[in-house]
């Protein structure tokens, strides 16, 4: 099986222009697609794209929202749901607190501030001090709360509606700093992500690849706030009881010590020892084009103002016959080098943040 | 392996509208889609589309070709490769000629006569007597040998290559009886096929449906013309010699006896067990787009004039993650419920007709 599913990986990449494994990148467009063009030949192979800056040079947000004071201007009175962790690390996997060895899927408090406040939490964003904010709500917030700023953007991506046959179903506002990251999940939808100010920078591999992520089952956990006076705010991690089990790729693409990245590498052999995920920075007015279903791993350098800032558009994706053909990849038990239980291997990822 | 593939086939079905086993249909249109929704809707998904005759209603060979002269007159001194074989099954298995329960796989004899005699051999087409003619040379011979009436269609469909990119690779001429069927297969083309005259039958299978057309490799022959006089033809099988393997469907739905019937029922479960083909008779004038790697069976009901007359536009496929993940689910071995050897299931068919 391990054989089959290799070669599936190497004719996958192969099809998707991705043969190279030292140069593997995103396909490149200097101006936004036709709907045709986009639709037949990314959305309909499973395709990503980048387009340049020209197609947002004409939002208003370009030249606005990288500014130190329009944002927090603009949103003064507006309350944010603000995530919080001690690590910049939400949605993601942290050190079981009862168990010894065992981990858990930690999800990030979440403090309703207002927008300055925010902002400033962000900006002052410090692992070493054990905060680190990001406001990441995915409810379609920018049609919600910042509905105030909503028409700085355009309200959808034109070219991907007409193709897509549909508007967004959610348009989402992210601001973060470089302390945070999102950890390898996937979407159950076609995004276009744009960033405003600052920079994104993606680890990508296709759906083929679902066995390199050693999808697993994780006792679910949260980051509540231990003790909070006024500007001061502790996190401790609580597993959830009774217990709730959470499906979560085990891999972490950048461990954060010596210690880990021996065990990472030794533990998911799959992921480090295969072929190359795809890297792809996008850059302040570029838009990503993420088909559905590809695994995503997300960090960020912060523009001008200190901020990372990037808007979403998540279309319904069309559950096709690639659909079916993945969730039959993942039903497939694979051997692998490592002395893990093969039959973990079949959970799936939760959809929980981008 | 078997459950797994099982619930692929289900919910492949499920996600492509063809749920109901009773009712699996193809969906019908009456006016051609856009360019955007036929991409979108058929070819990104793999969806056959059935197209009524509104879109063919301004060619002339609508209502020039069914007559019974036309042809004739327009292309009396065309030469045509016409395809024989005793019972109308060319490309298709056939008792080994020297081997006792073996069969081969029996490619027609092809004669070069010219277009009058052509349609008489197909019009007088009887297995009873051991002749059966086909006029289905694939070799983008509307535009070739029969030139001389390809203006009588349109040259391409407009809104498939508008959706798709290109124009089609090949445009081809059918012409036959009631006695010719072909054989389950598929073709590396996304197809547009067009009936002029007549009717024809398509049974289907998705391409997820693979392992139930038990594709085994079987040694190559051909139909050669043993004796020939005016006016006569006897043909003989002949299998190649050195041999020349070909991987080819086991299935023939429509079993010529009740013992035959029998040996299938029971050598390949998946098919006469598995869920129902999707059955889609296009009647003249209407178009089917079939979309690359379908498995199809074909046979045909002759129009007033004697004649299945059909036209079928090939366009290149794009060869992405569906091509990838097909790849990958023929290339595993499946119990089944039979005691054939599994092994014998990993071939692949070639695209010999259609």
């Amino acid at each position: 099986m391990e054989r089959a599913v290799r070669e599936l990986w190497a004719e996958s990449r192969d099809l998707l222009g991705l043969h190279s494994p030292e140069a593997a990148a995103v396909s490149r467009a200097e101006t936004p697609p036709t709907p045709l063009a986009f639709l037949r030949d990314h959305v309909s192979p499973g395709r990503p794209l980048l387009v340049s800056s020209a197609a947002t040079r004409h939002w208003p947000a370009a030249s606005l929202w990288p500014t130190d004071s329009y944002l927090t201007d603009a949103l003064r009175s507006t309350a944010v749901s603000l995530h919080l962790t001690p690590d910049g690390r939400a949605d993601a996997l942290a050190p079981h607190t009862r168990l010894p060895g065992v981990k858990c899927f930690a999800s990030a408090h979440v403090h309703q501030v207002d927008f300055p406040t925010a902002v400033r939490l962000i900006r002052g964003s410090d692992p070493g001090s054990g905060l680190v904010a990001y406001a990441q709500q995915q409810d379609d917030c920018l049609r919600g709360g910042y509905a105030a700023v909503a028409g700085d953007v355009d309200p959808h991506v034109p070219w991907a509606s007409k193709a897509l046959g549909c508007l967004p179903e959610a348009v989402n506002l992210w601001i973060g700093s470089a302390c945070s990251q999102t950890s390898f999940h996937k979407d159950h939808y076609d995004n276009i992500y744009v960033v405003v100010s600052g920079e994104k920078h993606f680890l990508l591999l296709p759906p083929t690849e679902h066995h390199r992520l050693y999808v697993r089952d994780y006792p679910a956990a949260n980051y509540v706030a231990e003790q909070e006076r006024e500007g001061e705010l502790r996190l401790k991690l609580e597993v959830e009881d009774p217990e709730r089990i959470v499906p979560w790729s085990s891999v972490d693409p950048y461990p954060p010590s010596p210690e880990e990245t021996a065990a990472q590498v030794s533990s998911f052999p799959l992921y480090f020892e295969g072929p190359r995920p795809i890297h792809c920075t996008v850059r302040a007015g570029e838009m990503l084009y993420l088909p559905s279903m590809w695994f995503h791993h997300v960090s960020q350098s912060p523009g001008p103002n200190g901020l990372t800032i990037a808007v979403n558009y998540w279309y319904d994706m069309q559950f096709d016959i690639k659909y079916a053909y993945f969730n039959f990849l993942r039903s497939l038990a694979i051997d692998d080098n490592s002395s893990k239980k093969t039959d973990a291997l079949e959970g799936d990822l939760e959809e929980t943040n981008n």
